[in-house]
Order: structure tokens, then C-alpha cells, then sequence
């Protein structure tokens, strides 16, 4: 049937859906790190794998999205044989496995035997919260992490960090008043899953001038203008280290946290990914501070709800494409946890080679076993390379005309501040653009560089951001991203 | 803090979250095939496991779920062989691992290379539909099963087809008043998913007497029924071949639904994930059905909007663990087809090691090929083992008293209705349980075979069924059944 203009008020729609009817929640979320400049960024890559030379670079580099392994960071060969012989523990059966020449190591083999006497195949549906022996060694590495115990019952496995955050937002917003406090800038997944639910984001701006650090005046102010505004503000959301600010947060900030969420009865929502990706001080969980308060204090903190999600992602792990991931509950109603088990249980299972990544990741070779040795020098190989790349890119950024970026402490990101020219800005609103974006198209056209706008993540007003990823090899890109700000510069003084 | 029930009425609850506060549609949600009896099953593994000898069963048989490869289905080995070699790419460069004792074959170091130069590494996020490569070949498989053309950009692969119905689920309810046709009995994930969403599911009775099908009659007024009450019906579920009722459904009884899909502008969701599991007749899609008839009739079927899921899960491959899956979209609005992927990519990316299963599902070995042979012999081997057991059950049912069976024609399940006797109905209203939740309780505690309650799919007024796979091996527990009812019966006479 085709049904031209004019004949649209009076000729029913072909369809039954159409963009004005759908769920109207999911027309309203937001997610821009998939989003247009990333669209353009893959045409441009098959682009150049067809051969075509019109482009003015050879190369497209994806620094809009943490994921390392598409930028040539090698698997840890410990993890990804123990995966192989899950895979086809045929070979377990073969003696030319233990031949020195495929390099399996007798440890790598146990490793093997041992999770699949408990999984029986990683082709069989697990327990809904994952399989109990990989959620004992989780709880052991919180344990070790932490100095306090942990329970394998309060562990919940799941695909990526991504969809443990969706279900605990899913149980926490009961309505259209409901509201969750999220940091800004803020990694969209929070924003977009607030959209779907219909849900209210409460933002708090993080203080870009102290390395983005958490600002607890800043917290209880939104707090407070949203509930006088009819919200009913039930969690709040903390990425540490940040994403996409890079900062990392002292013992301190957390107390302040805390504080206010035992004051104010809030769910602590702690977005704990890049815990080993932290170059200045050291990672402290916020459970950890949390036990640490609640054996200084008799009650304040006695009944705080603090959920607190990882991942096989990001670290020096970088496994994003296996979508092992986990939470770990304190302090939930026990009622409520029986929901969250029969909520996570209508989706069956998480992927179980994720999940026994996540053993491996948790429960790595240890001094003396035959694999240790190869696995610190893969480890600390990518530890080392991330935090030169960050500190080359952060180099870089300062030596850019109106270009301003806070130290690296953390994560995978860096999130300079851009003071654009009023002529640029003129040009992106003639674009119907908004500036940030407008910079960010222009770098991918020139460059193949492709970072994210600071408006994908939320800032304040009238500043201007980007977020690049520091996962990108060598330094060529570094100097493209030199080059255009700078003709950028020049073209719109 | 404690909190005693005398000061409950003044003193605040000490928590932000309880049972009365969350989600409420969480709370309505129902999942039965995980529920009570489910944990009760894993609670007797466990003792089973640790030596407990005080149990009237040796072994618990869990025959809720179609979970295969935990009842000691084989994988297939070109299936795990490539897998082990995503997971280990090192062994590529292994002369070894062409040495006949490992048993790799060139074919499948071939198609290990071929995915990898495609996918990077499965440690790597993929394009969020899912990797281009695979869906073409998943483009190509449903070319040559259906006869008719298909794109990869239409083309979304998943995490299992569970996944996939939750997407669509949330694109197509918008609101309170929204509907969807649900076949009754039905997999309760269509239940489940209808309620986190707030919408209506409007039941359709499927006639037990004519082996289960679909009828026209009682979709149009169920159909009827519903929107005169107000709801706004937007979609039709059916799941074919049918979970939990094992039916086949006809061409002639496919073109019915269309012709209702058609009429009434209602998107059709065909839940086809047991498409190779058909005993009786052969498989048709509805995709194949609704482009034969687009041929046929010039305008009618024209704007039809159809969902095809399908899985990794079932079949000969049975590999839920590794969460593969996909849907194909046909005749829907570029304008939803863009929020679809925006939805999507708010996860990320499915399992990329089970993406790259769902390629070597759909593109199988083939005849001449080095590994074709073996893979055709278990292939063939799991397929015959399936029917065999269940005709036997089937047999068994037929035989027990108060039984009724309909013909096994596919999927993985039986669906006996039972009838009880009085006593036996009045034993379970004194436990509070429904008659047939009461039934399959006893028989796991006498058995250690663990079946479904009908109820947990739905099922006409005063019938009562239950759900069973006929997956696990032997004949033993069939046996167990068979005694379990007979004194059942004979306790309650």
C-alpha cells in the first residue's frame, strides 16, 4: 500500500506501530556512545577495509568506547586457555595437551577440571544467580579485597556490569515519582535506564576543578530540591573510579556518601568497574568503608542498602564481548532479595563462560603455580601501557590552546574541557548542533578519530566536553587530534 | 537497629526498600519453571551430592527445564571445536593442533579464522545487532529454510531468544491500556515480561482435543473481548512448536493467524526456537508463510509486521549456556526499526562466543567437508534419542490411569492433563496449593523427579496439567513416575 502525503489524514497508518506509539519511554532515552558519531566511525571503517582512498586518514580509531580488545589489547593467555578447555574438554582427555608446545600449563588444566565438575558444561543453563562455586570465589576475592566477609548468597552473576544495573534500577523505580540521584557527567547507561522506566534522574554535578570529586553539599542540595519537588528519591548512583571523568575517590568522599545515604535513606548504587584501573592512591570498595563505619558507628550505618556492581569488562581483563559481570547485595530485606532472585530468574541464566571468567578473573594464578609468572608479566604489561597512554594523552591536551584536562587517576577515560571560539560555536548552531558535537563530527571527518560529545554524559551549562578512551595503541592518533584542534582553532578565530 | 513489632506503627522502617515499595510489577510478576519447586529440586542435588542416604531416590531428574546439556546431552564437537579455538587463537599457530590426536579437522581451523578475522577477538564488544558476519550467514540460513530473501540489517542477534521478546516486548507495550495476545498454556516468559511492563495479557485458549493448535475462533474473541473492555490489543504471541504443549502448528493454521494479524493490524511474535524439534510434518516459519501469501494476494498481507525468535538453546544444539540467539524483523517502520537498535545498544552487545555458536548453527558443516560426517552422526544421534524418549513417556502416559496425553509432535516437552480424585484435591486446598502444584510437589518428594505444575502456564478452569521435558536419558525415571502415580492414586482414592 502506498500512501502518499495528502492522503495521510484520512487513510488509517499501514502499521500497527509507528514511532508515535510506541513505548514513548524508549523514544525519550538517550545513548550516545552508540549514537551517530559512532555510526559514522564504522562506515568509515568499512570504508577503508574496501579499499577506498578518499578519506584523509588510513585509519579509524574507535575512542568513543571502552573496548580494549578492538584495539589490540591481547586476551591474558592464563584466562583464555582455561576458556578453550570449557569449551571442548575433549582435550582434557588428550595427552598433547599437557606437550609443552601449546602451552597449557598443569594449572591451567585444573583450573579446567575444576569448574567443569561444578558447571558440567558451559553449554547447560546455570543457577539464576550464577554457579555457587564461581560466587564462593567471588566472595572470597571481596574477602581478600576488603577484609570483610562475604556471602556467596548475596552474589548475583550477570551479564556485563550493564545489566545488573538495569535490574536493580528495575526493583528500585516504582513509579513516575520515583528518582535516583546520578553523578554528571555520567556514563548514559544511567540516564537511558532512568528514561525507560519512566523514572526521574536526580543529577549532581561532580567538581570538575577537584579532579571530579564528589561533592556532598552538592548532593544534598539536589536531594533536597527534588524532594521539595515531589520526587521520592530512593538511590543514588556513584561511578568510582569515573567514567567518564577518570577520577578516583578518596575514603573521605566516601564516608560523605554514606553519610547521606544513612541520613536520607538512600540505596548506594556503586558502580565499582574500573576498580583496578587506578594510578593515583589506592581503590577503596565502598563496602569496605561502609564495614569499616558501621564497627566505628553502633547504628548510623546499620541498615544502609548498598549494592555494588563489577565486571570481566574493563581492568586489565578488557573481556567486554564475553559479558561476565556481578553485584553483590548489602544490606537488602531479604524480601526484596526474593524479588530480585525471581526478577534476574525470568531471564534464566547469565552467559556461563562469562561467568567462569569472572572465576578467573577473581582467582588468578598465584605465586608459585606454573601460570603466574606469564600472567603478571600480561598484567602488569597492560597496566603500565594504559597509564603511559593516559598520561601521553593528558600531556598532549595541555599543550592545546583552550583545551583543559584534569590528571588521570583512574579508568579508561580523560574528559577535557573545550573553550571553543564564539565563530565555531555560531557554526554548529547553523548546524543545528550542539557545539561539542559539532567538534567532535569535524575531528572524526579529519581525523578518523572518533570520541564521544560531553553532552553524551551530561555537563554543566555552557562548558563544553569530549570523552576519548586512553586504550588506543601508539601515539599517531594523540598527534591527528594535535593537528585538527589546532586548524580547528585557526579556522573559527 | 531493631525495630519490634509493637513500635512498628511509629518507628520509620529502618530500610529504603521492602515488599511493599519496590516495583510493584516486579512483585506481580510470575515465573514457575525457576519457582519453589525448582529450589526445592537443587536443595535434594545438594544433599544427594554431600551423601545424604536419607532420601526415597538416588538421583533428582530436572525435567522443569529444557536445559539439555545438564541431563547429559553431548555438545556437538565442530561446535566446541571452533569455539575453544575463538577462546585460544594461539592454537591456530600450533602445528599441533592439525595432529590427528586433538581431532580438529581443516574445516574447522578454517571457520575459526574466518570469524576471527571478522569479530577481532570474542573478548571484544560487537556492533550491538549483533557481528555483520554472522548475520549473514544467519541471512542465509533462513534464505534457504524459507525459499524467500533475507537481509542482515534486519537482523538483530541476542543473549538467548528470551532477551530478544523482552526487547520487543518493551517496544511494543506503551502503556497501562496495551495488550498482547498470549497463548494459554504458554511459556510464562510472556506472562512474566507482560507484567513488568504493566500491560494486559489477553489469553487465547489453544485446543487441547485437536493435539493443541491454534484456533482462529478463539484468538478473534479473546480479541473481541478485549478491546471492547479497552484494551488496546497491538500484538499475537505464538509459539510454534509449542512450549509447553510439544504442537506443530500447519500452514493452513499459520496463514489463520495471519489473517487475523492482517485484519486487525496486531504484529506477530512467532516464538520459533524449536523449529528443528518437529516429529510429525515439517516446520514452516511464519516469515515463509507470510511471504507465499504476499505473492499470492496483492495488498492484503502487504503491512504485516511479523518477529521471528530463534536460539542456540534448543534443537540438537541445545547450548542455553551460551546464550545465542536472534530475531529477524519483517515489515516493521524504519522509524521503530531505529529505536529497536537504540534499545539494544543500551546493553552493549550479546555474548560474542555465543553469536559466533548461532553461525556455526546455522551454517553447519557440509556434505564433504572433513568434519561433516561426525557432525551429521550427532546431529542425527541427539535428534532420534529425543523422539524415542518421547514416544516412550508418551507410552507411559497413556498407560497411567487419570491421564490424558496429547500426541508428541515437537519441542521438547509433554503436557498430560491430569484428573484427580477429590480427596486428593481436597488434601492440596488443606496445604493451600493448587491441585496440581500439590501433585508435583509429592512426586518430587517421592521421586526426585522434578516437572512443572500447569498452572504455571496457564490452563483452562478445572483442568490440571503439568509440564515435563522428555530430555534426561533412560527410562528409569519414567518408571519412577509411573509408580509415583499409581500410588498417588491409590492414597487418594
Amino acid at each position: 500500500m502506498t500512501v502518499t502525503k495528502s492522503t495521510l489524514a484520512t487513510v488509517p497508518p499501514p502499521r500497527c506501530l509507528n514511532i508515535n506509539n510506541i513505548n514513548p519511554h524508549i523514544k525519550e532515552a538517550k545513548y550516545a556512545v552508540r549514537g551517530e558519531l559512532a555510526v559514522k566511525a564504522e562506515e568509515y571503517r568499512v570504508r577503508l577495509s574496501h579499499g577506498d582512498k578518499s578519506l584523509p586518514f588510513d585509519s579509524v580509531i574507535f575512542a568513543n568506547i571502552g573496548n580494549p580488545q578492538q584495539l589490540d589489547q591481547k586476551p591474558i593467555t592464563f584466562f583464555r586457555q582455561v576458556l578453550s578447555l570449557l569449551e571442548n574438554p575433549v582435550l582434557l582427555d588428550s595427552p598433547e595437551v599437557l606437550c609443552s608446545a601449546l602451552g597449557y600449563q598443569q594449572d591451567v588444566i585444573d583450573r579446567a577440571r575444576t569448574l567443569l565438575a561444578e558447571v558440567q558444561s558451559v553449554g547447560a543453563y546455570s543457577h539464576s544467580q550464577g554457579a555457587p562455586i564461581i560466587r564462593k570465589s567471588v566472595a572470597n576475592f571481596i574477602e581478600e579485597r576488603d577484609g570483610f566477609p562475604a556471602n556467596p548468597n548475596d552474589l548475583y552473576l550477570t551479564a556485563g556490569a550493564s545489566s545488573g544495573v538495569s535490574t536493580l534500577l528495575n526493583v528500585i523505580c516504582n513509579g513516575p515519582d520515583a528518582g535516583v540521584l546520578v553523578p554528571i557527567p555520567q556514563y548514559p547507561l544511567y540516564t537511558a535506564t532512568l528514561s525507560l522506566l519512566n523514572a526521574n534522574c536526580v543529577p549532581y554535578h561532580l567538581e570538575e576543578d577537584k579532579a571530579w570529586g564528589t561533592d556532598a553539599n552538592a548532593i544534598r542540595n539536589s536531594l533536597a530540591a527534588a524532594r521539595s519537588a515531589g520526587v521520592d528519591v530512593r538511590a543514588i548512583v556513584v561511578i568510582n573510579p569515573g567514567n567518564p571523568t577518570g577520577a578516583s575517590l578518596s575514603p573521605e568522599d566516601i564516608k560523605n556518601v554514606l553519610d547521606i545515604a544513612a541520613e536520607e535513606k538512600l540505596v548506594v548504587m556503586a558502580d565499582e568497574v574500573y576498580q583496578t584501573n587506578v594510578f593515583v592512591g589506592e581503590f577503596t570498595s565502598f563496602k569496605k568503608r561502609l564495614r569499616q563505619l558501621q564497627l566505628e558507628n553502633t547504628t548510623k550505618y546499620d541498615d544502609v542498602e548498598l549494592v555494588s556492581f563489577h565486571s570481566t569488562s574493563k581492568g586489565m581483563v578488557g573481556e567486554c564481548g564475553q559479558r561476565g559481570g556481578f553485584f553483590e547485595l548489602v544490606g537488602f530485606d531479604p524480601e526484596v532479595v526474593a524479588q530480585i532472585y525471581k526478577y534476574v530468574s525470568i531471564g534464566l541464566c547469565p552467559p556461563v563462560i562469562g561467568q567462569c571468567l569472572m572465576e578467573l578473573m577473581v582467582n588468578p594464578p598465584k605465586a608459585g603455580e606454573p601460570s603466574y609468572e606469564l600472567y603478571q608479566k600480561e598484567y602488569q604489561g597492560i597496566r603500565s601501557g594504559l597509564q603511559q597512554r593516559a598520561l601521553a594523552l593528558y600531556e598532549a591536551f595541555q599543550q592545546m590552546e583552550g583545551v583543559e584536562c584534569q590528571q588521570p587517576e583512574g579508568a579508561m577515560y580523560l574528559f577535557p574541557a573545550l573553550t571553543l571560539p564564539p565563530k565555531a560555536i555560531e557554526a554548529a548552531q547553523a548546524e543545528k548542533r550542539a557545539a561539542d558535537e559539532f567538534y567532535c563530527l569535524r575531528m572524526l571527518e579529519a581525523t578518523g578519530v572518533c570520541v564521544v560529545p560531553g553532552s553524551g554524559f551530561g555537563q554543566k551549562e555552557n562548558t563544553l566536553h569530549f570523552r576519548t578512551t586512553f586504550l588506543a595503541p601508539g601515539t599517531d592518533w594523540v598527534q591527528r587530534i594535535v593537528k585538527f584542534h589546532s586548524d580547528f582553532m585557526a579556522k573559527y578565530k
